[in-house]
């Protein structure tokens, strides 16, 4: 995963609440912090998302950043908008790293906040 | 580190520019991304900071996110407001990687972005 529209991709996998793709992504020692709550396991992010109380969702990338971190993983933070159903336009911020396991990239840590509460 | 306090002022030092702090916290290896401009190395990093256009800043922090990762590193998330000089106040977010190495803490990732670009 490299391009933009594949990051995109994977961004807009879990926000959309593609499951099948976030199964496939998370482990069982994956850790979700969505907006200050905590969540960990592949079965608890789930969860999560298929709670989440909107039916469709579009967002807009504003800025992506990546790094490699010492341990060969892929550290991202992805600064965007999204809209939820109806609702008003909202900033957003997500973090997460990817760790290539066998062979396979997972999100060993993903991190979620609106920025709704962050203007001057 | 681990209050609110003690990350508060990781922020503050990196922000203020206290830069003998950043020196003890970056490596060689480590990489800050600002703006979408990539540095690596303690030298580089601390040459950009030196280099910011203000004498003075105050920042609140709004939410602030650490999980630990698979390779005992701490990844956190930090949301927040700025003002540089008399500028008007600024949303800004930052995510760092921290690692443990010979019993000190370094800073190995580090991205900061300010969030005037994404308002809805």
């Amino acid at each position: 995963m490299s391009s933009r529209s594949e990051w995109a991709f994977f961004l807009n996998c879990k926000v959309l609440r593609c499951l099948r793709k976030v199964d496939k992504l998370m482990i069982d020692s994956s850790c979700l912090t969505w907006e200050g709550q905590q969540y960990q396991g592949k079965t608890a992010i789930v969860d999560k998302l298929k709670s989440l109380p909107f039916s469709k969702i579009a967002h807009n990338i504003t800025a992506q950043d990546h790094q490699p971190t010492p341990d060969c993983c892929i550290l991202s933070m992805v600064v965007g908008q999204l809209r939820a159903d109806d609702d008003p336009i909202m900033g957003f911020h997500q973090s997460f790293l990817l760790k290539n396991i066998n062979d396979a990239w997972v999100c060993t840590n993903d991190m979620f906040r609106l920025a709704i509460h962050n203007f001057g």
